[in-house]
């Protein structure tokens, strides 16, 4: 993916207003730490405009498109590679979603070198901040029931 | 409003992103054909989000922004000559809007040049094309109601 600058503005603008940066955390037993880090990089559209989604999963090489039951269109990126290769390309001209850009890139760094239970603690309650950017309502899983679910599994003993 | 290529490119993204671009024709018995053409360009936000508007404000140099009753934001272009100046700079990096922007550019320079009520009826004509464009419901006032209420008040004989 090597964009000119142009179109980077622009899918920074289609971000900013009709786009979403964000990062679940799901229960998944088959995972070290009992807890899944997804993060997503979306743009919706009405399925009327499903060719124009598809047309900026052309320009930008990446991403899945899903119609959902309601009749939206969501072009989703979700491999975390492909996130990082996206933002650090449209990040300087975000305005609106640039601190939510900055954030995912470095939980996605982090995430790298998490080693110990105490580490994937750190990291989810760097995903906890997401709540007051995306001004989006209290999760249900928080850094803090990561921690207790890891004490109960004794994963985090050193 | 001298904007950089990319800035134009961003204003573009986010205009297709949330924003809308429309004509209304509303009832107005003191317009010489007794209706008003309103044009409008609108970029939309949750009010959490008014700064942002604020500073596309700036950047454009037009436009007035006001809070709804539901909680949006909306900085909205209603001058003509602002709409024109506007549009014209950021067409090429429309990708949504691009029909929408090109008919209202197409409409406001054919409006300049109305002369009898016939020119006018035509005029309405053309705003009829948005509803297709923006997937709108059927308008109230169309070309025939326009055309219907010319007649009854006498202005479409030579």
């Amino acid at each position: 993916m090597r964009l000119k600058e142009t179109d980077k503005a622009y899918v920074a603008g289609f971000l900013d207003g009709d786009g979403s940066i964000y990062v679940r955390i799901k229960p998944n037993k088959s995972y070290r730490f009992k807890f899944q880090i997804a993060p997503s990089v979306v743009f919706f559209q009405s399925k009327e405009n499903k060719k124009f989604l598809q047309s900026i999963q052309c320009l930008l090489g990446i991403g899945n498109i899903r119609e959902r039951k309601d009749g939206i269109c969501e072009l989703m990126i979700q491999r975390e590679h492909e996130i990082i290769l996206l933002l650090r390309q449209i990040e300087k001209y975000l305005k609106l979603k640039r601190k939510q850009a900055q954030l995912i890139v470095k939980i996605l760094d982090q995430k790298q070198s998490v080693k110990t239970g105490h580490d994937f603690v750190q990291l989810t309650a760097l995903i906890d901040r997401f709540e007051k950017l995306n001004y989006s309502k209290k999760r249900k899983i928080s850094a803090q029931v990561v921690q207790d679910t890891l004490e109960a599994e004794d994963l985090l003993t050193p």
